[in-house]
């Protein structure tokens, strides 16, 4: 069984990356050990300079992962910086934002970067809208206000299997398995 | 006549510079080269890490800036992270998720590094609250909903000289400033 390092402070993320690899015959270890971040409005770019960070620590094939919410009526806002818009103002203050906003429209972008010898980048999106109320207490983040263009219910009110079948990080994590049975 | 480059794109933070320190011999020259910038919830670890990637580029003394507004009512958002929020939901975005906040205190909070063969690290801060509308178009960022404790108007109601001498950066600057007097 391929053994691969995640490396984040993000049990959700674990859970389900481990949902979609596990059954495809590769182990995922949590490494939460942390790695500079840069700002930037790029999560390519923010995946790049983690692994070259991260590469020169570790001696095991690895992965990172960042994703972001980015609402069009708040030009990309949070976006890269979701991580730390959710620690401060939360769903609630998105929420606050959102009032009086006809145009609702959000995408969730993953990027998820694995690096064994060289790196390679796996990203995935989901298009939908900020719903107008908090529902559902799964999943993690901004996902009891996210409701994907193809459901009713919001990524708060879904079980991990049936979020991966949507989710933008679900999608980034179908071309990683992809490339791990080429490998 | 010293001189040293400022490294950042923001002219408003030149001229409150050079307003400073023009006067006491130092020259100020603008590069607008950009270097990373990290994620963190901490200014000086910014400042340090664009220290460390900038002295290995520039043969020159140089100087960088970086500066964020803390809110209280807000949990310090936005923080490191000001200038991405204010070019996504600007002030009024601010003024919405302050809306019926009756605790209205902020710091604005501004660090420089200095860079010649060693570090050196200037802090200042400036407490206030947050406005109840937008005033005044002098200044930059969120300067037309910042009001410092020592006085009624914005800081977008100040010019650079009048904003320097309560200022978060202009404290900074002093201390700039005293330690140039004595290199």
């Amino acid at each position: 069984m391929k053994t691969v390092y995640f490396v984040t402070g993000n049990k959700g993320k674990v859970i389900e990356a481990k949902k979609k690899l596990s059954k495809n015959g590769i182990k995922i270890i949590q490494k939460d050990i942390g790695y500079p971040e840069i700002q930037t409005d790029n999560l390519e770019r923010v995946a790049d300079y983690g692994v070259k960070y991260l590469k020169e620590k570790l001696d095991h094939p690895f992965i990172i992962e960042d994703a972001g919410l980015f609402i069009d009526s708040l030009n990309g806002f949070p976006g890269v910086y979701s991580a730390y818009v959710y620690y401060t103002i939360g769903c609630r203050g998105i929420l606050k934002l959102m009032e009086k906003k006809e145009n609702r429209k959000a995408v969730f972008k993953s990027v998820y970067a694995y690096y064994n010898t060289k790196k390679e980048i796996f990203t995935g999106k989901c298009k939908g809208v900020i719903s107008k109320e908090i529902k559902g207490n799964k999943g993690f983040g901004y996902d009891p206000i996210f409701i994907s263009e193809s459901g009713d219910k919001t990524f708060g009110q879904m079980n991990p299997e049936e979020k991966n079948r949507v989710s933008h990080r679900g999608k980034a994590l179908d071309k990683l398995v992809y490339f791990f049975k080429k490998e």
